[in-house]
């Protein structure tokens, strides 16, 4: 299979940047903080250094002291939430403070906000209008999924002699809202072109995913990439049945860095083999599956019981999917099995429900009912309770036929009920992938060289 | 339907607490910080109060500045992470530098840790015993789910007036390991009981959880409760389709904060009526769906077709469903829908795959088919494609087959395909949840009066 490498580069210094996330929501435990780690890998791509995460809430003091203290230390700080429109929401307002500055109405953010109530015909309160402040002397970065706009602001000499550090060339603060849709689409679109745009050196950065692979053997395959010869880093981030991979390396311009990352990513690629299966950031492991099944024109049925859908539901995560889903069944009773899979009643009593013979009859009725040319069956313990000395919880088996060449596999995961239900999904993806490969590497061997 | 109250209780004083989350891995952005919303969680159960969370990577130096500074205006610092067993896992070596105390190995850590790798027949390394070191004259939390011991140390007046804050009467530094399900079991099982016995008030808290309802629909009905009267707090915590509120309450003894919580608890429930489905702080919404199917001895089949298996793989999150759960079927293709389901074509060619009609029929041969008494069955736009004028992205429709008394409700969801399908899946149970409730308050009208 032949992978395209898909770069995200641009001009960029090497900043030291760090966030603070305001909010009595995550200080509760309301919410997990995804928004710091969504920030941290885009600072990675970005091949920034940041050394501290931080947490306030909602109180003005606090945040002083905290962007005081980030400013002392870090270029760049990024702050997330208070820009809201109820009297908790309080970001800028602090930031305005401590930089002596005074807040100002954006137009722009004035008329969005009109037309969002006048559109839906709701009242619209003026409290609905402090989203509309930005930091007088700032960048305004209009919110195209919401109201209230970001704002970045380049600290004076002066400031910087008050509340900041002169070590630093430049200093800024960037705000963004706090709803994750709205942030992340505000960094991406207005806040990381802009901080591309100040100049330096340029970043490259490519992304390696891996699959079937365990985090430590590929540690150990790439240990030297990993250790890093200097100008080209390799960070592995491990998920479940999946590593991956993101290579960066500043140039002197696009190219060059580009030219860096080149035989690295050839070089990984060479070193993982198959397991690899993409080098495109947005591709996921279920899309990588329903492309292969979409070039062989492959229909898929998908036969489940531990994992109750989860994997059906994994590939109905592709949009699109409906050329090659035929249909999905969900057996988690022996009856169900039986019934809907044609699975026999004397392997079920010989063999138990989790066991291989079970799965292979699973996998064969699922593609012979859906007239489906491949399919993918489980069975497995997932806990906590159901668990035998010979059958202990984390025993699962899945089986792959693609059009009658069934392949059979037992697994030991462990872990809770759905760690163990999440480890099955990933590893059914992965099997199928890997039979598929299998399977017109022995049609067609010999073809597979061009890759 | 009764529902009965659960308690967390316990002695314990109105600590002021941080977390700070040490490891690279998290500024990285390789990893979610799950942890730190644990915590936060558990300390508002507790009723302490924390103004910061702050994550560092495995530096020492800046380990010593995060935990000094923490120390000057908390009286708890817990920290997670970097306990593990190599060069990288720092945390316990900073903190005892910081402290001028000496690392010492714990002999049950060493015998844990001998055994651990005996029992697999591996090679243990010197740096495997790093994880037994705990910090001088620390008390010792034992890890049953993993190798390294957490440490509770309590600061001495000389080591307050060097690194800490003489303001408060103790302060305490707490090491927890990074692992989620270490520190969380470590947490629930050893930290939080020594906690509690420091004495100081009681605080006692009860969740009640309610589906169906917008946050904002429960904050106005709520309101005076929230801004609070006092000594009873109700903090609201938004989750798809449902709103969680904690209860919160101090007393003089255990008994005593319980009486102030439980008139809190049932006006909640007076006002919130049926949408309570629970004040089981562990009960998930599909568990209490579960429940109510096994009380009334039903049988459910699902029938997806935009969320692709979800609605049975979230009942499969139940352990034991089995008794209930009869099939699941994914018919994400019009052909799907008619041969598994047996939908009419002219239907589907009438009104299209997502309408009234289609679910309806959806939901009739789903029951019919695998011969349940329930069915529930869904069809929608997720997008980010197909979507019309007519029939926008995000327009869902969901049927319910309580014994051939079938309801269907259209709805319209936002945000983007996953966001979609997820609020789908949780409108389906709570509509399950409701046409069960509703089709049994007929058949037995009056006797909801007894709850």
């Amino acid at each position: 299979m032949r992978v395209d490498t898909e770069y995200t580069a641009g001009a960029c210094k090497t900043m030291t940047v760090e966030t603070i996330c305001v909010g009595s929501e995550i200080l509760l435990g309301n919410i997990v903080n995804t928004n710091a780690a969504f920030l941290a890998a885009q600072y990675t791509a970005l091949g920034f250094n940041t050394f501290y995460q931080t947490v306030v809430g909602d109180n003005a003091e606090r945040i002083k002291d905290c962007v005081r203290l980030a400013l002392s230390r870090s270029e760049l700080v990024v702050l997330s939430g208070g820009l809201g429109p109820t009297q908790d929401d309080i970001t800028k307002d602090a930031v305005a403070e401590l930089l002596g500055r005074s807040l100002v109405r954006d137009e722009t953010a004035v008329y969005r906000i009109h037309e969002f109530f006048e559109k839906r015909g709701r009242r619209m309160s003026e409290n609905n209008l402090r989203q509309a402040l930005v930091i007088e002397g700032g960048k305004v970065l209009d919110n195209d999924n919401g109201l209230a706009p970001g704002v970045l602001v380049h600290l004076s000499g002066e400031e910087r002699d008050q509340v900041g550090n002169r070590d630093f060339a430049d200093q800024l603060i960037l705000l963004l809202p706090g709803p994750p849709e709205e942030l992340e689409r505000m960094w991406k679109e207005k806040a990381a072109p802009y901080l591309q745009k100040l100049s330096g050196r340029v970043i490259a950065s490519s992304m390696v995913k891996a699959c079937g692979r365990g985090e430590s053997e590929v540690a150990e395959l790439l240990d030297d990439l990993i250790r890093g010869t200097g100008d080209v880093t390799v960070a592995p981030y491990a998920r479940t049945g999946e590593v991956h991979l993101r290579v960066t390396a500043a140039g002197t311009d696009e190219k060059d860095a580009k030219q860096r990352i080149r035989p690295v990513v050839k070089e990984i690629k060479s070193r993982l083999g198959d397991s690899v299966y993409t080098t495109h950031e947005e591709t996921s492991l279920e899309q990588s599956v329903v492309e292969l099944l979409k070039a062989n024109e492959l229909t898929i049925t998908t036969a489940e019981s531990c994992t109750g859908g989860m994997i059906a539901s994994r590939l109905v995560n592709v949009s699109g999917v409906s050329d090659v889903f035929k249909a999905g069944y969900v057996t988690y009773s022996n009856k169900a099995k039986r019934k809907l899979l044609g699975v026999k009643r004397k392997t079920l009593e010989k063999f138990g429900a989790v066991s291989a013979d079970v799965v292979r009859q699973m996998a064969e009725g699922a593609a012979f009912y859906a007239k489906s040319d491949v399919s993918v069956a489980v069975s497995g313990i997932a806990g906590p309770g159901g668990g035998t000395e010979d059958k202990p919880v984390g025993l699962v088996y899945i089986a792959v036929n693609i059009c009658g060449m069934i392949t059979v596999e037992e697994y030991h995961f462990s872990g809770d009920r759905m760690k163990v239900r999440n480890s099955t999904t990933a590893y059914a993806l992965i099997l199928l992938r890997r039979c598929i490969l299998e399977y017109y590497s022995r049609l067609t061997f010999g073809e597979e060289e061009r890759g």
